[in-house]
């Protein structure tokens, strides 16, 4: 093994990787949680991050055309590449815990796999296809390797898990709210050995790509259960199935996000067999609440990793000598050095707080952690957007163009605002959580009310009313 | 006349179509300074936006071509042919006031072209270029009628004002802090009865227009001049003049805004004859401050009519019953009602901030409103930014799409923070300006505490130290 | 009047003295809606703050002994003079437009008082008082002027614009939600030829002062109507009859602002005639509703005077040569300067949003200029908070202390943000308002989709659904 | 020990007393850092806050005379009973850690101690004075424990650790810039064998109370050293020397927080025994600085509590079924539930910053978490003033009055964003530290520019310059 730097020992690599790309002090705070595996597997990802994911971002996007017909057809050779490095590195798969998928997880706890994400998040979407952990490719495979049958896992979650194929997953609907999923309006429904399934969804992710093997589409196959969690289903439909249509990609900001892309697709009488159907009848509502806990934790680690390394680019840009301006260096002027603090202040609690909704996973499950992960979704986001805007604002118009990362950083990052629920609904139901402490704490201030009164009177002073 | 419906009697309108658009109070505060010509010409406008500009968008959209080449080429037909009708309505040239361009003006006060701003605001760039508003050419227009020369005001200047040609701006420079614009780099020299150029640009706003004849170029032609203001000279550079290279269009987020385009241009060994420099050699500071002026007005007015449309159309999606979640309309849950109303006093007090610094330009010119102008850039553009992010966040991730016309919004806004000078260059000159007050502030001071000293001693108190 | 200056010609005074203490953007606004009595008078307060008022707030509070009792028994000796120079000066009771109040009235209009408001805000309480315009006389005056009997005029409303009485508004409960005005619990009741009250009111201003002689009190004459708003009545109270119970002064952070004081006050079988019954049954919540349109504007207009205060404090303090740290003054320091401009801005758009609500309550009343008073309502009170907030961190800790006028000021405006109505109910009231435009946007985007759908067609264009 | 409810089992206790004051997450996040003896510690402080401290408040307030000098001579009796009772149960000296003050130090390191004083910030200053862990007692006794000779420990630390005596800081001076502390200007001179003190020092608190016995004044020996960082040293002055004068107290908003108080004193010609210098000639700056660094952390802590307690409060209110409104909870109003879910937000954070600084102080003592503690500093008081904001909100005017503890706990929380050095200077230093960072991304940045140009000229691509 000697070839492979990426074995050395953590310990000995100088400068300590994981502290200059994260903060000593939330290091320290979760180290002792790292296995040797743990620590191994990081220190490898930061050096395959610096060596080869971040240098291969320009080629990967030289290599997509810009054809509006040719761009939808390409597998760029550069991701495919590093795929191939990324697994012989065993950097693959990492979001997958074998504690809860024993067979086909890796040794990781969510902590371990946070530290991570937040890596991986300084190279955007090339990093996290690179490693076979980019959505909605994870959640799908979590979905199968959970629900699926052993059909269904033979047939597509293993090449999904080889990094052989993508996948797309098809919930939201256009023409619907779909933040309250009990809207959803596609029809799935049995006709012999067969299901058959119309729908006009859109903002599917990787419906565009060419590697797109699968959908997993949700809609209504009992829509007058009287339970309306138990209406839906989710069916596996082949992406060459006959019926399925994609119309046209989604733009977000101008980005159309090709070849993967977030398109807008209609299903028209697709027929697929029952065998496709994941986990049974009326369970849809089921699978994708099991499918959007840890995720959304991953998202937030790696907009936290996107916001830390708009910071990094902010400093390099305002200590650079040959954009002074007024004799000063950028940072020698206005709020410049304030804004620096306030953003590092931000990406450090935020950091920690996803941390600590991690670890309160590891030791609860997804359940157990539902006020920690709330609390993540609408703060992280929103978070990681304000420092990429201070960012941008550092570079002046050049910090909005093509030529710097930052400006398609801040359209993924205020989609997150959207993804998995808008910050409102989190917000919502945090504050709604707070509001269930209610009667504990009417009760101890009752009691404290006694026992003040007590005190008072014995020492013989009354108590204004 | 009878043809023409824009022609009644303004008082006559029901229901009042400018209070309708911008609000009854601060309507107001101002009406009783528009002339019978400025109200006429508002009304007019109001329903030239309604009826002509607004449902030309989506045409205007399908008109250019997708592909990456073809698109630069394009003149879009229905801008054409709005250009047409608006010009036989008198709605033309209206940000050229009489009061300051005799000739070649219209009978608007600043504070009438603000409103009609807000107006064109609400209708993006197609509103303004219908009715030759669009920047860059405007502030080329003010250039030329002010310091051209009679033949460059006939050659450039009369065919700009008919909205045959078009023109770009040349100052910002690749590699360079051009907030700082002593920084400049391209070098402009007198060689026999030529001038030539040479310099590295972008952000070159209209350059990728077909119709663009011709660029205003600053560069220096003095660059050992002690004094660092008479360095620059501006010149008049035809756009097919040899050594012109269209480089590629710059993007602002994912937009490259074709036709127009903000383009990365190279001039090379460009030669002019040196009857196209302007005013004179080493006064090019001196040009670009007088054309930077109202400038900054109109865009934060048009900014003001864009955030007026981004809750409009908030609004309409809250109140929308088919978007309901959870058996309510959107406005019923958490936070929407007040963030409409915040969204309306920050777009108010915006509004009658920027009427305010149009009516000091009215008064003192822009040289004694340079305090109102500056609060003015530093807040409305923000301001705008904020509201129309509530706007797109309202509507889920449609609101970031190409279906909405607010993410688009959303980053020319976002651009308007750094053009004309980035937010944190206006925040420190209007705290530097409150600096200046120190002197007077501590003279007061002063006299307060004797008298202060004096009425204490007379009623026999003892100040304290 | 040659012994007097303030008599001297308002435009003959140099340097121009209102354009100094507010700005002159927002001056040149609304100039000529003044007056030249106006003016005149506006010249005159300006003067009166400077030489008379501002050298009397150390005096004032010597005046007034720290003894817990004493406190409450003082009339301080320096206001009652100041008193007496402003009536001759013409400064009295300039809150009173002859608009409104043909009788008793000034002739300014609101616009006219907003602007002398604002300078009595630099003054404090003692300004306010001065000139007979402190709250809650203000409010009482106006009920009496407006709905009250001949009797009730002429024993409580002359000596109350004399300045020779005091008075205060008990309508908060303790124990009781007093932003919904339905739920007070007084009881008002007739028994023969007299009105019989209980009730237990507390954070009633100037209840505390020797000089009050009436209480308007609110309660309940008829809880059973089934309109809500009809069960209300108002009475005048004498502030000596027996059963009126001042309990306590409540505080407002440490401060218990004597002599006046907010205090908790029990009605218990208090008897008055029948004939101080104000206007008539049960039209209790009529009364209140007329009392504080224009009042809160002038609220509003006193918080902005204060926040300029404020700012110019913090100006001086960070200009100051002795206070320079580490060999720079303080304002060289981080982000002084931003927080100067930004305090500047906020200023500036506040004093327009509150001048554009005075000029709408001239034109429509206040019941036409609701939208304009609430957004000024929950606008400006906040925003000055945050501007002294900003000049107290700019003092250090004496910006906190009893040497500095900064922290009684803060806490004064932080009541603002509750008084007449939290905060949070003008932005809901504002925000619903807005809401009730869904209508008309909605048949205006109808009628758009419409046009545009024709325009496409004409094109030949397929418009995407 | 069967009288004693305190012994019981940390875990056998239920409901968990800790979660329910703190948050589940981020216990787990530390709760193996914990000893059993720092667990046993923490269950009993709980238990003697809900039991003892809080029922007390009431009481010692009642305990305190109102009038102006009786107040400062007052020894509140319960708070002297509350300490026999804390000493019983082993809370005492909490702060102290025996890490780094072997001999009189409890065995708690700042993790655990800094959860302890999170609960202890929930009782105000009459939980911290109860175990002997209130300021400025607690760094003078870090002071002497460190710095000072046998004798002086004997004299002023072994009373000051019973708890016995009280004690005074005097630093901060009047008439100077004290956030850069090189400005003082008090002198401490030799003459023979006695330092003669003359100076003139403000907000010195604890110099009011009448168990007060030593002053560690802070003042310039030798004031011509090159070293700016040698001319100070510090003295012990007995409260009762002569020369030591007590001015006045100084309030904080209208507090004067008697008998404790924050007073400005002058020292004339003091004359002390030379014995009383502490650690040597010179040492001043040296003493200050290590007595900051923890204690910033506790102050973060205790705030954390406050708002905690201000949290729980607010909820209290608006689900108070006797405040509703409209028909309607205060929760069900507005943006009621937004706030809750932001406050919890900004308190999980923020919690977790100070515990990672905590952390960080134990692994690497104050000086390896500067970055750590200054954000700490300048995010916790500002959030904690921001949450107690919000819940004054919701209590309407009582939440500003002395009937809720609200309004003192916000003035308490006001001065922490000034003392220690105001927000300002720890944000610049934050920022500072990070532009260090500047060589090494610019290096790796350059790094990285090298790479991509490899893997683009691999590709055959040529990079865009």
């Amino acid at each position: 093994m000697s070839r492979c730097p990426h074995t050395l020992n953590y310990h000995a690599m100088a400068p300590h990787p994981v502290v200059e790309l994260t903060s000593e002090a939330s290091w320290n705070l979760i180290e002792d949680r790292f296995t040797p595996y743990g620590k191994e597997t990081l220190a490898k990802l930061v050096y395959f991050l610096q060596d080869e994911i971040l240098p291969s971002v320009k080629l990967a996007h030289a290599q997509l055309p810009k054809d509006p017909v040719q761009r939808w057809k390409t597998v760029i050779p550069v991701i495919e590449e590093l795929k191939v490095k990324a697994r012989k590195l065993g950097l693959w798969n990492l979001f997958l815990s074998k504690t809860h998928y024993p067979e086909h997880g890796v040794p990781l706890t969510n902590v371990e796999y946070a530290v991570m994400a937040e890596i991986l998040g300084r190279g955007g979407h090339l990093a996290s296809e690179a490693v076979n952990c980019s959505a909605p490719d994870t959640g799908n495979m979590e979905v199968i390797a959970r629900y699926g049958s052993p059909e269904q896992q033979k047939k597509w979650l293993v090449p999904l898990l080889n990094g052989e194929i993508r996948s797309a997953f098809a919930m939201t609907e256009r023409f619907v709210s779909s933040s309250d999923a009990r809207n959803i309006k596609t029809s799935i429904k049995r006709e012999g050995d067969e299901i058959v399934i119309n729908g006009h969804k859109w903002w599917i992710s990787g419906a565009g790509d060419p590697r797109t093997k699968l959908h997993l589409v949700m809609g209504k196959s009992d829509p007058d259960n009287a339970n309306v969690y138990q209406q839906q289903s989710v069916v596996i439909v082949p992406a060459d199935a006959p019926g399925v249509k994609i119309i046209r990609p989604m733009e977000i900001f101008g980005y159309d996000d090709a070849p993967e892309g977030h398109c807008e697709v209609i299903y028209e009488n697709v027929r697929v067999p029952v065998g496709n159907l994941v986990l049974g009848w009326g369970r849809g509502f089921e699978i994708i609440q099991g499918r959007l806990g840890p995720g959304r934790i991953h998202h937030c680690m790696r907009s936290i990793g996107a916001a830390s390394r708009a910071l990094d680019l902010m400093i390099e840009r305002v200590t650079d000598p040959t954009r002074n301006t007024f004799d000063k260096f950028l940072y020698q002027h206005g709020t410049v050095v304030a804004e620096i603090a306030r953003s590092r202040a931000e990406i450090e609690s935020a950091r920690l707080l996803v941390m600590s909704a991690a670890l309160q996973i590891d030791k609860q499950r997804a359940k157990g952690a539902l006020k920690e992960i709330g609390i993540a979704k609408f703060v992280v986001p929103a978070m990681a957007c304000g420092v990429v805007d201070r960012a941008m604002q550092a570079y002046g118009a050049e910090g909005l163009s093509q030529d710097q990362e930052l400006a398609s950083m801040f359209a993924q990052l205020r989609t997150l605002r959207l993804a998995d629920g808008p910050d409102e609904v989190h917000i919502q139901q945090v504050g709604q959580r707070e509001l269930k402490r209610a009667p504990g704490l009417h009760k101890r201030a009752a009691e404290l009310k006694e026992k003040e009164f007590a005190v008072l009177s014995k020492a013989g002073i009354k108590a204004h009313l």
